[in-house]
């Protein structure tokens, strides 16, 4: 693209690099920018900036908080014995959304992907296999993605939690609920009859 | 959606008051700094400010500019007496791009839109007017969208030109290079038999 403007060249490049942002879009955002008050992009600017500068992670489940410890993991009401691994912290908005969990989380930062050049060493399982150790938790609970990475690194922090009397479960996976059978994946049906729950427990899930 | 740091629900809000970007793909943008290097969010903040605070438009065709006039229209080997009429600055790189335009250009900040309250004074029409008053145009070429707003804008314009000797033409339309007759609207296919051209100057133009 050819820009009449160093500057305009500058903030359309800046904003084409965040993902799944193409100059094309990038040109179009940092136009409406243009057109809106100068406040506008002051404020951008400024949450963007405050955030990056000030964020914290909760201490105990590596979740963003403001605080040492994040509200979920201060909260008395919520059962410290039962602990969600997730991979990032839009998985623990997900769950919370649902209001069906009252344990804590763990968000490790990633999945063990060595394609991807990461390691065990750039999560935080070291943290979690701490936790199971000092007898804090009962129950772990695996909602990683069902891809080949995520059960790795399922797989991964099982091992180490061996002979922890750590007892680990996995979230259920089959047919989302108001799908129908026929446009459902092979993978997920098959899972879905082997998996299969009593008919009274699913009459309480509701 | 639950946040557990206000700065990022604050982060999020401004990203998501963006044109096309909701509140998942702005979380999804502004975790992605976070795992970025602090520069990079700086760097993204500053050029927006930057371009915002200091943005300039070229005093004659309203293009952005880093300087008062801007590069098309301090070129000399431009045609000054050929000016297109196009909508904002997206259209003059598009027609830049190209590279079989030498005349000028006039940005014209919108189309005349009653139903989004943008009329004559919003536009940069008065200046475009004057322009021609002063004998410097020859020819404008009407380059904005065939919509009812661009169409009452290229009307508009017309009729303040009137007894000016300005002669007035609009870019053509018709079948894009390459596409297949059978694909193409009824509209633009009518049109582009009624405006067919002679075929050595079809010859020309490539």
């Amino acid at each position: 693209m050819d820009f009449s403007s160093k500057l305009l060249e500058n903030a359309v490049y800046e904003m084409s690099q965040l993902p799944g942002i193409g100059k094309r879009t990038a040109l179009r955002l940092v136009l409406h920018l243009l057109k809106q008050p100068k406040g506008r992009t002051d404020k951008l600017a400024l949450a963007l900036q405050d955030l990056r500068n000030t964020v914290k992670f909760c201490n105990n489940c590596h979740n963003i908080s403001d605080t040492e410890l994040c509200e979920i993991c201060i909260n008395p009401k919520r059962d410290a014995t039962l602990v969600c691994v997730v991979e990032d912290i839009r998985d623990v908005m997900a769950i919370e959304n649902t209001g069906q969990y009252r344990g804590l989380y763990h968000v490790l930062g990633g999945k063990i992907s060595p394609m991807e050049g990461v390691g065990p060493q750039d999560l935080t399982i070291t943290s979690l296999v701490h936790k199971a150790k000092n007898g804090e938790v009962k129950e772990l609970i695996f909602a990683l993605s069902s891809t080949m990475e995520g059960d790795t690194t399922n797989f991964y922090i099982y091992k180490q939690l061996e002979g922890l009397g750590v007892s680990t479960t996995t979230i259920a996976r089959g047919i989302a609920v108001g799908d129908e059978l026929e446009y459902a994946d092979e993978v997920t049906l098959g899972r879905s009859i082997l998996n299969r729950i009593p008919f009274e427990a699913s009459l309480k899930a509701n």
